[in-house]
């Protein structure tokens, strides 16, 4: 498989998530709005691939050859690429450390070369992340496993291998995986068209049902743990991730099943005190009513579309991170992880 | 608005729920096998209103003129109709029903009058059981209400006005309904096809979302009372009801917001002690994978479709039937309400 996005000679390539899994369909982006476009239009999402997009996008907004990026340039791309998509936090932690490095450059430098530099390491730290993640993951897991996820938290949500599915890859490499089961995740089908593709793709058995399923599967046994994504992680431990989630963390814990976040620790979020302070992004009602680009939906109905919900810490057994696996008390463990 | 089933001349007309609402569309059948077919096809749905498909499609296998219905005949109309769809328990309660006045007839009667007599009163008796379920279950609302509400349990699931919708419509009309919440309910989208539909002719204030989004909108105070159906209610106050209904009623829990199921105590299966019993029918997976038409998910992905879940009796606020409300402790209150 191919990464999710990458730099290649002198832009950005991101496989467009939109047309999966029926086509794989590259985009290419030369400036850094053509970078916001994408990250706006969900030819890329996942909290740490948009990261890494928009790191790559502000290396987009240095021309080659010229000199520093004046305070000015560096607001105008940073307010192109921050504002695309208000929940997942690791936009703005990519771009506040991507803002960092471009202040921190001497007079002389190639500017670009050097935020390209940052960049590709954001890139390359992201997918060791991800490894490091799935292994503490997977540690956790018992062996024989039945896993439920939500959403894409795979190798296209990050730079690759994934955070909840680099857990169940990590699971399936140590023999300890029976099955995943993959909630397609309405409205936008990211179970069913992005996370069930990536699944197939490496062998790992996977059964695709409805949300409305997950808590059905749990009363009955079938699931012995469920492990998700974020997009943002307050400093209690509050879990903001896509639409469902809390739901699913709900029935989880009524049946006794563990409910496990991974992300990698550029998703907590220390200066956010609790979830009730994560933005929650509304999205158009065309994702609700249209399906497969036929309107389905009687005609006349108001919509809401919230794409993301609060999972309180309470209903969360750990946080599995890059650097370690966090667990209640949160606001202890999280600025434990979190600080540099 | 046309009823959803009704007798006309010689046959039984339907409106035909699987094109709804691209377009109204009326089914002719014109004997017990196409009412069955329609019954398994899910041209008609909802447990109601399937018993009275039943009932029509009894009266269909008594040829006019002819005499006596022998009990071979019978048993062939029966299994034809009883085989369609195993959850919904009104279908054998009409079936039974409609077979007890066949064989309660004198020898020289005109069978087919009897039947259609019989017929016609389990589909008057079944409107006038959900306008007496809306009165009763819209005064357990509070004013200003707003009600959530999962798949159809509306007129098109019945002869006529609803039991969940019922309830609604009634509140409605006391004017205590503020908004009703329908989740679109995957696979098969009863909610934002049927219930938007049916709603917005009424004038209903209606906002249609996820099954996943239901969660969110609980615990963010926007959900005041969930309102569902039923298909089969076991002795103990187990209710099957369409897949998701488990999940939302675990989590109105969870959030203080009761849970009520609004059923005409056809749908209450006294044989039937628990909700381990009840049948859950497992429907294709082309539900699942297909939108509208096209193929959405990953191909090789395994699917599950189970169609309803069992939601234990401890998550039931109360149960609305057209004799009374039942409550905890359900073994005797369903009894005494369900017992001629």
């Amino acid at each position: 498989m191919r990464p999710t996005v990458w730099w290649q000679d002198d832009h950005v390539v991101m496989i467009d998530q939109r047309r999966l899994p029926a086509e794989e369909v590259y985009v290419e982006c030369r400036t850094p709005q053509e970078v916001a476009e994408a990250i706006r239009s969900m030819v890329i999402r996942g909290a740490p691939a948009i990261g890494v997009a928009a790191a790559f996008g502000v290396v987009l907004g240095a021309r080659p050859g010229n000199g520093a990026l004046t305070s000015a340039e560096l607001d105008a791309i940073d307010a192109a690429l921050r504002s695309t998509r208000p929940t997942a936090v690791n936009l703005s932690w990519a771009l506040d450390r991507m803002r960092r490095r471009a202040e921190a450059l001497p007079p002389k430098a190639d500017v670009r070369a050097e935020l390209l530099g940052e960049a590709l390491a954001i890139e390359e730290e992201d997918v060791a992340s991800c490894r490091r993640i799935g292994e503490l993951g997977a540690a956790l897991l018992p062996d024989g496993v039945r896993v439920l996820t939500h959403c894409n938290a795979g190798a296209l949500a990050t730079a690759g291998y994934g955070t909840a599915l680099g857990v169940v890859r990590s699971a399936a490499q140590a023999g300890k995986l029976l099955r995943v089961y993959a909630d397609e995740t309405r409205p936008y089908l990211q179970g069913a068209r992005l996370t069930a593709w990536e699944l197939v793709q490496d062998g790992i058995p996977t059964t695709l049902i409805t949300d409305s399923m997950a808590g059905h599967m749990m009363a009955r046994g079938e699931i012995d743990a469920v492990v998700v994504g974020a997009d943002r992680i307050a400093a209690n431990g509050d879990v903001a991730n896509k639409i469902g989630t809390y739901t699913l963390a709900v029935v989880a814990r009524e049946n006794g099943i563990p409910f496990y976040v991974a992300a990698p620790v550029s998703t907590v979020d220390l200066a956010t005190p609790t979830g009730a302070e994560i933005p929650i992004e509304e999205r158009s009602p065309d994702e609700v009513t249209m399906h497969a680009g036929t309107r389905v939906a009687a005609r006349g109905v108001d919509v809401r579309n919230p794409a993301f919900d609060v999972t309180p810490h309470r209903y969360v057994t750990a946080i599995v991170c890059e650097r370690g696996v966090a667990r209640a008390p949160y606001d202890a463990s999280l600025r434990a992880l979190a600080t540099p």
